[in-house]
């Protein structure tokens, strides 16, 4: 379906240096300006939609990473030279896809600049129904980390009743949504973050039942310890190194470990050693790599599930927005040092 | 029931000297002569036994550390100045069990000694009713390693036709069943070993697609790549450390890990560190722990699998055996150092 009017427009991008190795700098990230007509070319199966707004998350400094047989099945490496893909929520503008019309609110895989030509494959993008929500939410609570969390947690923890949970990254994007359905489930969940405010919000706001800072802590097994002196059955895993091998050292019988993220050792050349894995024998322990992508298929099973709590205020979410496109380079390399409290996301324009 | 016999008889056992750091030495287990009465008294529910064959295994180095929390799950530690505990198989001598009766055949825990009083619990000793295979079986293809192999493959690895397989430690007592059971299933199937002699065995007697010397690679990483270029489905892990290191890296999308044992780390005062973990995430690897405790229930169904293989001469079975309970010892103490070629165990008398 041919768009009538004429617009060619500037389209600001951030563009990828090249790979990484290290911590990412801001020059790893260039702002650029280019222009893109907002018509998709007649017989397209393509959707060009404006962004709105873009989600800053973990998982990306692994696409910044040189590409290896390691990484690649988790995540696509970015490419040199073209802006840097994330997930977003967008507007449609202009349509060559029979599902897609202009006006349509989506969310999913786009690139860091104002306005994006996606080409639709299976789950690569969702169309937006549920408005009465805040839009950004689709970034987080309502996207890719709510879907994790919730994939993580139900599908690979298997939670009971009664049953101790420990969170690490609890005030992030999924974690933060671990410990609250950790408690709908009616377990006892304790989470571990960087700062005391992140710790107060988990405390005040998400209803852990208790956390602590792991930078106050000279052994985190003690500190595990004390929270969890019969164990832990549940870590839900988003750090890895020293925090998972003292967690180790501290699972009960038959518990179980979701990997959902490494975030710890992403940016190490050479990534820490962990020396307590005897006990995944001893202790008959899961450990379980997952991937929210191969979860998708019940995405509206867990809209069903999730938005109840969320109108019932039941369940919330805290998000941590900056403000233009122009913001998306130092909002992302903050959260490798844990500047962002809540889910990071900026604002690309409002509608 | 009791015995009229009058006997009262010697009794030679071996005793444990007291917690072991490193590498266990000889002088941790010395052998001594008391007296035992061969009736069971009156009233009593407990089995006397004569010890047949007794079994060296790994999991036995758990029981001779400093009894923590960590290794409490797995196995009780052996107490000092009583016999070490083993699994073996036995003839009855006098019962006061009424499901067992003098002359019966039997295999489980019992004491590293000539007789021993045991105490039936549920799963601590199988009736041994096929004599037709040979009764040293009992300690290995058809006792307790050979249920681990049965258990951890099948269940715990969920092996597919086709798929890739890895097994370390592959001549034990647990690997060479493993590597048979592969080829049952249709798996390409490689074991690593620590001698020419158990790699020519795995190849030409068991049946391995390939095989190599662990001791002979600088590299184990590309070791693996080169038997797996296209990657491992499944790892049956034997020995932890820097095989499990170079085979997570080498490991398939959704890969198993069976978690057996991790021989290489017993005896080690602090263990190795393990860096390559983050591929659990990338790869969405499950890495599982487990007990072959948990799955003694199968072990009647394990059977009815596993000896028309044997009396077919599909599933072949090398042992190591050693001639006295007085060389039971440094059979022990070997497996740790590799010398068994097999699954080791040592007989204490012939009927």
């Amino acid at each position: 379906m041919a768009n009538t009017e004429p617009a060619t427009v500037t389209n600001k991008q951030i563009i990828f240096s090249g790979y990484v190795s290290g911590f990412p700098k801001e020059s790893d990230l260039k702002v650029t300006t280019t222009t893109i007509d907002l018509r998709i070319p007649e017989r397209s199966t393509s959707v060009l939609v404006k962004n709105l707004y873009l989600s800053c998350d973990p998982y990306m400094r692994i696409s910044m990473g040189k590409p290896e047989p390691l990484s690649s099945s988790l995540v696509p490496p970015f490419n040199t030279g073209e802006p840097i893909i994330g997930l977003g929520v967008s507007k449609v503008i202009d349509s060559g896809h029979p599902d897609y019309k202009k006006g349509d609110l989506l969310w999913g895989v786009v690139g860091w600049e104002e306005y994006s030509v996606i080409t639709l494959f299976p789950y690569s993008h969702f169309k937006i129904h549920h408005t009465d929500v805040p839009l950004s939410y689709y970034t987080g609570l309502l996207g890719m980390p709510g879907m994790t969390a919730y994939a993580g947690f139900y599908e690979i923890c298997s939670p009971k009743r009664g049953e101790t949970v420990f969170v690490s990254a609890a005030s992030g994007a999924v974690g933060q949504l671990v410990g609250q359905f950790a408690k709908l489930v009616g377990c006892y969940v304790v989470g571990s973050a960087g700062s005391k405010e992140k710790v107060d919000l988990l405390k005040t706001k998400f209803g852990f039942d208790d956390a602590f800072n792991y930078k106050e802590e000279n052994d985190l097994n003690i500190a595990l310890k004390r929270y969890f002196p019969e164990g832990i059955d549940i870590y839900f895993e988003n750090v890895g190194g020293k925090m998972l091998d003292a967690v180790l050292i501290n699972m009960k019988l038959n518990g179980r470990i979701a990997v959902c993220g490494m975030i710890s050792q992403y940016n190490l050349v050479d990534p820490e050693g962990v020396h307590n894995l005897t006990t995944i024998l001893y202790k008959r322990i899961k450990v379980q790599g997952f991937a929210v992508s191969d979860f998708y298929d019940k995405y509206s099973k867990f809209l069903d599930f999730v938005l109840p709590y969320i109108r019932q205020r039941k369940i919330t979410y805290v998000e941590d927005i900056t403000e233009g496109l122009e913001s998306g380079p130092s909002a992302l390399l903050g959260i490798f040092h844990g500047k962002n409290v809540g889910k990071q996301l900026f604002v690309v324009a409002r509608e």
